[in-house]
């Protein structure tokens, strides 16, 4: 092989490996350390990060890719590769190292502030600490393209091509039907009536259950494992090797389920990717947008569907004894009520993008200088009354509430509503062209389902960006329209909406 | 801070950095780690121990330590450090790259060989491999020190300062006496009449006992995790980071138990190292013996005790629904039941030794040339047969059922005896200097005791060799005498012997 071309490849595939070493750390971090090892965990990320980071900007990588760059006769992935790794060699080129250290210093110790100032209950401990991050991230984006809106900067780094004019018009689009639905939702007689049943599940029993429904999306047991963490996520440490995490609450039954079904996409997403893309920079998804599909659509469309607890009830109903006397429809309309609540995690399938596109409007506002820091804790509390018509009771129920920001991501928000959009899009590409599917589910048979998704999206890795993924397996661009038809087929028919159309919309 | 004690501590940072990670990925792979993803492993470990490799051994390091050897005005600390380090380095500088990479690779294949051989019962699979692994080390041994014996250079590893001739002398002694103590011991009316009796414990309670002895060995819950691996062992991440595991027998009820003594009195160690020696190359233990010592001391001499069971019997027994009819007497009996048994890891106190000093015997021969690898498997059973009276009834009962010799460690066996022996000269100091000391084990309080082994032994770290602590610690040289008195006090009492002295034989 030639020389230049080795070099790139071991370079993409160092840089692979580290990731992996990094996710670990991360991933042990939220699972299995003690709790003092803290700030020794984050020098060991430090060491680690600084070091992807000069592999990647590296005058023999640089060389490489500038070689390669040239070349006409590279193959098709070579190409892709090139193309790509300069992009981020590029962006990491041009943001100073100092600058790097000094926000990955920022980031540690406000989240150790976030974290008390949610305990806590008091924005005002963390605000110093987000102005300084969104100070410090308006720089970074100055760096990379000042000419540039700064959030579309950020929207890069999660969801490549996505731009603030295209993410308004979709949301505000969404963010209209949403609330419209709602309306309905609660104007019916079902919804005044509607009762939260106490249920209260054994955690033991919860944890079957979602070792269960992990063993049914991602069938391979040695390459996956499932722990407990706080907050569940998944992570990939190596191409056999990725870790979900479930976490068990007391007060909200269904939390785990919908968790391990959630964390369940994702990683049959990252044990998807075609193994010609192994080593190399293309050995991931090509967004956050498009990841948070794949769980969306296991958890929304999958295990939240009437066709999977035809399937699943009875054999779930065993593990709890709260439900020996609940018939499959009065469950089925627990596990899928719909009520305005404060936390987004928490949110069930309706409201959910309110909560994303409250978040969204906050964060462009803020790297707009049209809002600033200190008034966010109202801003946040006057949405959600506006939208969803509750207040929070605190900051930690609400601007509080979510990890990202003191991690110093923004622009992360909004590709969990395109992911949702974009699951609801899949669903009804798949639904059409395999007319056995809700058969398939009643039946508790995902093999036509996870092969299709293997076939039209994982295998592909980020070999094409999202929306050309979505264009081809989907015959479309993102819109909220499928989203918006399957959650009124659903939730219509649960609440018993009349579905009188308010004039002049279409609902 | 002058630059070359800057770059040497920042050398030696980086190295402590770095095995915390690797021991992350090693014990990951024990506890953790979907199946697949070894080979993937592999990987990543090999990248991070090349990367140690290079630090230690780079211009840079090298300057640094060259220059810092010839200053007179270093600390104390400062000094042993560059010592220490020095005679690491030239020790890693004298393998060849080459060696090394080509041994790591052996390593990785041998084990699964040997995984496999061991499954099968046929030592015939993993022969060749052992005899690469023995050729090799026999060339390793030539690179550090051609005039040496191989196994002193191997020694040196593990023992510092440790000889054939010294292992020889103490052996010698120990094994003649631990066999006249068994044959006291089979001769009793007690053994004869012995009985093991069946007594089944649910994993569950081992898991909560197990749990239960790590917190009284190790107080401080929020720098050590405990969880479950194959084979029970203790690794340290960072200095608040040490894992522990325990393995869960169903047909050894007290396996798990001992194995989270023994793990915790590592641990207790790991976390006790004097925080001045924080980051340094003596931030760790100066043998593989003395670290045993910790482990050998609360597993033996604590938790085994019969004041420790007076103490904790009642608290025990709650747990199993086994021993709701079993007094003390008969239960203390029960889990100091000696026997000659075909495996190390399970063998009682008075046995135990006898199995490393098989190993040892047969490691030594390997490496004098005087025995060939493939008549080891002959050799072992000889050995057990003339030791310990009883015949391997295959090759995975015997020869192969250690780790050790597939991952390339010889003279690591010799450091168990050592550490027994050590930990029973540690027990006579402490009796001798804490006259309440058995009265503190009766009634769980082991803060003493604790304060003791941190004062004497662990926050020196690496500070002295291991004999040079000992000798501070005990007043004494290494000896098999105190363990030796130990044992006929225990057992000539459990099994009522008539302590007959043989002719020519002190007992």
């Amino acid at each position: 092989m030639d020389t230049m071309l080795a070099r790139f490849r071991s370079v993409q595939k160092e840089l692979w490996i580290l990731q992996g070493m990094i996710a670990l750390l991360a991933w042990d971090r939220a699972t299995h350390m003690p709790k003092k090892a803290i700030s020794q965990r984050a020098e060991q990320v430090a060491y680690l990060t600084a070091l992807a980071h000069e592999k990647k900007t590296s005058k023999d990588a640089q060389r490489a890719v500038k070689a390669l760059s040239k070349r006409k006769n590279l193959t098709a992935i070579d190409a892709i590769c090139v193309k790509r790794f300069r992009k981020e060699m590029r962006k990491a080129l041009k943001i100073p190292l100092e600058h790097v250290k000094k926000f990955s210093n920022l980031v540690i110790t406000a989240s150790h502030v976030w974290e008390e100032a949610k305990e806590k209950r008091r924005f005002s401990l963390f605000q110093p600490y987000l102005e300084k991050l969104v100070t410090m991230k308006l720089k970074e984006a100055g760096y990379i393209d000042a000419k540039k809106r700064p959030y579309d900067v950020f929207l890069d780094d999660f969801e490549e091509g996505m731009t603030v004019k295209k993410i308004d018009k979709v949301f505000e689009r969404l963010k209209i039907r949403l609330i419209r639905i709602m309306q309905q939702i609660t104007a019916s007689e079902q919804y005044r009536r509607q009762k939260a049943m106490k249920l209260v599940f054994p955690f033991d029993e919860q944890r079957k259950i979602a070792a269960d429904i992990k063993q049914r999306i991602v069938p391979d047991n040695d390459r996956i494992a499932l722990d407990d963490s706080v907050h569940p996520f998944t992570t990939t440490i190596s191409e056999d090797d990725v870790r979900i995490t479930a976490a068990y609450r007391k007060h909200d039954p269904f939390f785990s389920f919908t968790a391990a079904s959630h964390e369940s996409g994702h990683a049959l997403y990252e044990l998807g990717f075609s193994k010609k893309l192994s080593g190399t920079t293309l050995y991931k998804a090509p967004s956050t947008g498009i990841h948070e599909s794949q769980s969306r659509f296991w958890e929304n469309h999958i295990t939240k569907s009437k066709a999977f607890w035809q399937f699943y009830y009875p054999a779930y109903k065993k593990h709890f004894k709260a439900l020996r006397n609940v018939p499959l429809d009065r469950f089925f309309q627990q596990l899928n009520l719909v009520k305005p609540s404060l936390i987004r995690i928490e949110a069930d399938e309706v409201t959910y993008c309110l909560h994303v596109i409250i978040r969204y409007e906050l964060e462009k506002a803020l790297f707009e200088r049209k809002l600033k820091v200190k008034d966010l804790p109202k801003a946040w509390n006057k949405k959600y009354h506006d939208y969803l018509g509750i207040t929070p009771k605190d900051d930690s129920h609400g601007v509080l509430q979510d990890v990202h920001w003191s991690e110093g991501y923004f622009g992360y928000f909004p590709t969990y509503a395109i992911g949702t959009m974009y699951a609801a899009m899949i669903f009804n590409q798949m639904r059409k062209e395999n007319k056995r599917l809700e058969k398939n589910i009643r039946s508790g048979d995902f093999t036509a389902v996870a092969s299709w998704l293997q076939r039209k999206i994982h295998r592909h890795g980020a070999t094409f960006l999202a929306h050309e993924i979505m264009k081809k397996a989907c015959q479309k661009e993102l819109t909220p329209d499928d989203f918006i038809g399957y959650l009124k087929e659903k939730y219509y028919a649960l609440y018993q909406c009349k579905q009188v159309n308010m004039k002049g919309v279409t609902t």
